[in-house]
């Protein structure tokens, strides 16, 4: 039998909020990555500071942290939203940090997808700035389904801002899905490659 | 011993000129592919014409092989000339026309990658645009090497327009090794299995 | 009293359907222009063909007229459907045409607007592209108020495709105010200055 | 005769860096400002922290000078490094910022031009970026001169990173002009109303 190995993915959201429809998406994605063969953790930007290539070398911990967590990432989603139609300073901001990695071993050849929530069209604007910042990074950007999440229509709860969506739960997973499919495409994982060789022909 | 089978590649140049340094590139490509495992052929947009929904029923012969020539294909390169800061009608048109193959049988999940030849940028911009449109066709576009080649420095021939700047053939050629990984990542191609499975061992 | 000259507007659509909700929202336009001060006039794409550098000495009727409109013309509205997230080859090829002016004499330092009917975003991705294309032909597109139509939610009669939507009609009577301003900011006409002169104080 | 009052022009650049390319861009326009009839400030982003919506009632001292700053500019010069081909974290903040001034004080309907230096395209990309989000401020961004700068070329001393070529210097000079009449065009500057009225009609 074939068991897929679970991929590690790491979620990063461009908001800073302390509740924010962005990362309540991805904490859903979080709570149905188990049942997907997903390791799915989230970062904290709350902490990391502009990056500057004057004091580059001097990283803090919350820094440090997220450069491990990118480097350990099979694949990524980001939840991006909309500020004055184009990403966040925080979410490019983690992504430019990233890059700085050596050999670009956090992103190089990865899989990502890209989820959005808010008003007008659900973020939509932000998501292709996105997606040219990853043709430089080296991340192969899922193109479908692509995720719009809207923060008037009842897609969140307005107190909590927990995502109750059915329809948009299940836009979530579809994605994490093909996130998992174009990841393993990509770069496969051998399944205990350790276990396997044992097969031997006798003569 | 492995060996690879061929895989398809179409090239498609936004330029209608009878020369240019657009096709001259893809002609650079064409030229190279079968040492690359690579069975290239070049579309010819001559007389495609404008997409129109209204008529899009009464295809023309030209329209009919370059659909023909979309679906066979495994992969794509776009040479994509700059006309005021983004692609030309013509290329945008024929990825419109193919867009309308039922089942997206045209581009969906296929690998692509663009190359352009211009001023300024060397056609640079253009680029992004195509990238943007490829999300909705759901082609995967190469992310590196992009290549951008100038009209002005000797990267073609003056008179005939050929692409004669060796460091620029090189990067052609690398892009379409890159360019066939990808696809065979995206859309592996099965080394003829039939013939494969008698091979037996025998004790 | 001081009076405003009208403003001559071209209007232009991306589409070449016989009936179509782009062309339609311009036709609204149209109709309202007057009692604006604007003289409103609609171009025909049916018979322009796609520029190529090799042939375009040889005009044809419709081409020229077009050229002639755009030389005429003190600002425009683009009308522009979106194929594929960007705009479609007719549009993008009258502008293409447009900038093969001598001097630039159609769109340089003029005002635009844009308008969407569609789908998703309302053919919202579209209009960001056209906006970098105005980038290199000099066109200040307007910012405020967006035009972004839906297709879908009863802002045309399904049948005829007329605009129907008093909402929509509003909005775009706006935009229509908005680039009559921003056209007399860039470009002041003078108000028949002759013929005013005769006006004398007496004693 | 006729004289212009100055007009006020902020600049801001979107490195962090001690001495950096596009710093030294903005210092030589702030220096050939006064002979233009400019009054050219240069705003520092060094102590602005990341926009939070959840505190942004408590600004820090250097936030309230860069809103002081903008609102009280008639125009802005963006200096746009290029990082990841998109535009750097601390530009979009300043941005993103000055975005919250109530009935966009900062931005709206006022004139703006953009440079950038850097490796591959001078930071091209970068600037389609940050014009995309000037589309929701309400800011007019200049189309021609664009100034793209190479950091490679001897454009600027390779020591003090001063901007050193002197075609650099004219095109600077030149967007600074259009700019300025730009800024004009959009919201004229009274020139002393009171002193002028005293023309009079006598009967």
């Amino acid at each position: 039998m074939k068991m897929t190995l679970p991929i590690k993915v790491l979620g990063i959201s461009g908001s800073l909020r302390k509740i924010s429809t962005n990362m309540s998406a991805l904490e859903y994605m979080e709570s149905q990555a188990p049942k997907l063969g997903i390791d799915f953790e989230i970062a904290s930007l709350q902490d990391v500071p502009f990056f500057n290539p004057d004091t580059e070398d001097d990283k803090n911990d919350a820094t440090i942290k997220l450069l491990e967590q990118m480097k350990a990432a099979d694949a990524f989603v980001f939840a991006s939203p909309e500020y004055n139609y184009s990403f966040t300073p925080a979410l490019k901001n983690a992504l430019d940090w990233g890059s700085r990695l050596p050999g670009n071993e956090g992103f190089k050849g990865k899989a990502a997808s890209l989820i959005s929530a808010g008003g007008g069209f659900g973020g939509g604007r932000s998501q292709y700035h996105v997606r040219q910042v990853a043709v430089f990074l080296d991340l192969f950007v899922l193109n479908k389904p692509e995720v719009f999440l809207s923060s008037f229509d009842g897609t969140f709860d307005k107190e909590s801002l927990e995502l109750v969506s059915e329809h948009a739960q299940e836009s979530l997973v579809k994605q994490l899905e093909a996130l998992k499919e174009l990841s393993l495409k990509l770069n496969p994982k051998e399944e205990n490659p350790k276990e396997e060789t044992p097969i031997e022909i006798m003569a």
